[in-house]
């Protein structure tokens, strides 16, 4: 299995991209990196760690970078040898199997539609986060990718999002649930309301009806689909409330008492872990689904940590042939009218 | 100051509605208490504690009830004579100040809305949450009064967030910000990137551009400005997270060492007051600003000690003048064009 790295992408890029890979390559002995970026700086980086002569490591040259301040659309079009661009053009060309993409997110997520395209009967890709619960985790997705997400792109949110679980959660059947502000189907603004009916008609995939906010944290399903906008304003918001209150821990507490001080600093760990569960960058980032192949978007402040979870994650959406299901599910359910709610 | 409380609304009604009412007079001596709602019912209650011939707690009979389950505008049609419309109406012709609404909020907002109307150059009403951060709230509106806010009405939600937010938790001059899923003006969807030019031409209110999920917790701005449905969505995910983190700490937080199933044990108690922060029901209901009178929306599972604090805050919401406040900043900003965005 080859992957291709955007060895440029992100605030510590080539430094920490590389030292990933080349932790990847140690962990993984069945896979081989490519890095895509400026030669002389990757090859510099490579000889510096004594890996320069590594046979499962290679240097794919490309001589831009998309910044993390640029339009992804402009810079796209203006950056036709950018590293991201290049990177995602090796799995088009089949030398790749799937692509890592630190960085800007919007760039990331333009490269992949342009270079990839989208798998049959899916309108939009979708970025899909995991959001640990007390038993496991339930997939939210749209976390970001869309911000004006129509009733069909939630539909085949739900599909995506089904079979992301199902193969890489251990879940065998699992149940979708839309987010929503109340149980009822009657409940929601346009968008919603429009989904319910339609994820309704799914044959294959177990909708279980509106879900509220807290059930996230719960679990009561195992994926929610919701706008990519709300996706990205709970994850946000969690990462934010689980932040806060870890610095409040460590900090003992203000203003408590000498046993919710001494607790706070034996709870603390606990709390670090879930911050790290919750946090994108500790989670290796999340996958891209929706576009014709393996995409992982990671965070602009990847580390090298972070990289080789990413790469993990890759090579496993690779190997449990994720596009293969998300495909084969959109042809079981066959057509869905969306006519009368787009 | 008379308080006019639906006795019959929610799930503990009429016991826990009155005798919360009756500990609010002990508690505050400059109030009185209308109870809206069967007569017959209310006098048993108040018999049973001793309180039938208080002076300062009186009966207005109502003789129909909405339900929790009932379509708020098909009831409030149907049922003129619901203790809702009752208790809102003795707001409208000056004889009580406030209404304690416990209940469907559906119903409650249909009610304040027909009621009450609105304050002028408000289009609708929002209900505001204040979110608990290390140093003190962040107020967040609509927190679910709409599920389909368009720019103006968050526009509206801002000037109203600024004053409540100002009166009410002691902020010189609140700072709004709008949720997004960016910190760039040119991020998010239609409908927030409408609102921030509207936004930015404020003339009395500091906005101080987008914030994202993560600032509500941290308390980056006073009031943050969203759409109902996320807001809604945002407030229950908070109280799922919190309730489960508690839940894993009541719990020892499985499969943990001793040391933090000792910290688990010390740090529970904060947890526990943390969850009774964000949530509806112990915060004593949140306000529903924009109409012509002030109207607390309390949680359907409401007890009395809810009740006694909805009062409370009904209370200073009168006192500090809310309506007019919003009426005086209305006006100070003077005309908003809207007229590109709606």
């Amino acid at each position: 299995m080859k992957i291709a790295v955007d060895a440029m992408g992100g605030d510590f890029a080539p430094l920490e991209i590389v030292k990933g890979s080349i932790e990847a390559v140690k962990a993984f002995p069945h896979m081989e990196i490519v890095l895509v970026g400026d030669e002389a700086q990757i090859h510099k980086v490579l000889s510096e760690h004594g890996e320069a002569d590594n046979p499962r490591i290679s240097i794919h040259h490309a001589s831009e970078v998309i910044e993390m301040n640029e339009h992804p659309g402009i810079a796209l079009r203006k950056k036709k040898d950018a590293s991201i661009v290049v990177a995602t053009r090796l799995v088009r060309e089949k030398q790749c199997q799937a692509v890592i993409a630190p960085g800007s997110t919007g760039a990331a997520v333009a490269a992949a539609l342009f270079g990839l395209g989208r798998i049959k009967g899916i309108d939009r890709p979708t970025i899909a986060t995991p959001i640990p619960t007390p038993e496991g985790v339930t997939v939210m997705l749209d976390s970001g990718a869309n911000s004006n997400s129509k009733p069909k792109h939630l539909v085949q949110g739900a599909i995506m999002g089904y079979n992301y679980a199902r193969l890489m959660f251990g879940k065998e059947n699992p149940t979708v649930g839309l987010l929503n502000i109340g149980e009822e189907s009657t409940k929601g603004n346009d968008v919603v309301l429009a989904t319910y009916k339609l994820l309704e008609q799914l044959k294959t995939i177990p909708f279980k009806g509106n879900v509220e906010g807290r059930d996230i944290p719960k679990g009561t399903v195992d994926v929610v689909v919701c706008d990519g906008f709300v996706g990205n304003v709970v994850l946000k918001f969690a990462e934010g409330l689980v932040g806060v209150v870890t610095q409040l821990l460590k900090e003992g507490i203000k203003e408590s008492g000498l046993f919710a001080k001494l607790g706070a600093l034996l709870v603390y760990p606990v709390f670090k872990k879930l911050k790290k569960r919750l946090d994108h960058t500790e989670n290796g980032g999340a996958p891209l689904l929706g576009v014709n192949g393996v995409f992982m978007i990671c965070h602009g402040s990847s580390r090298s940590k972070e990289i080789l979870t990413a790469i993990k994650i890759a090579g496993e959406l690779v190997e449990r042939k994720i596009i293969e299901n998300i495909q084969h599910s959109i042809e079981e359910e066959g057509a869905i009218t969306y006519d009368d709610v787009d």
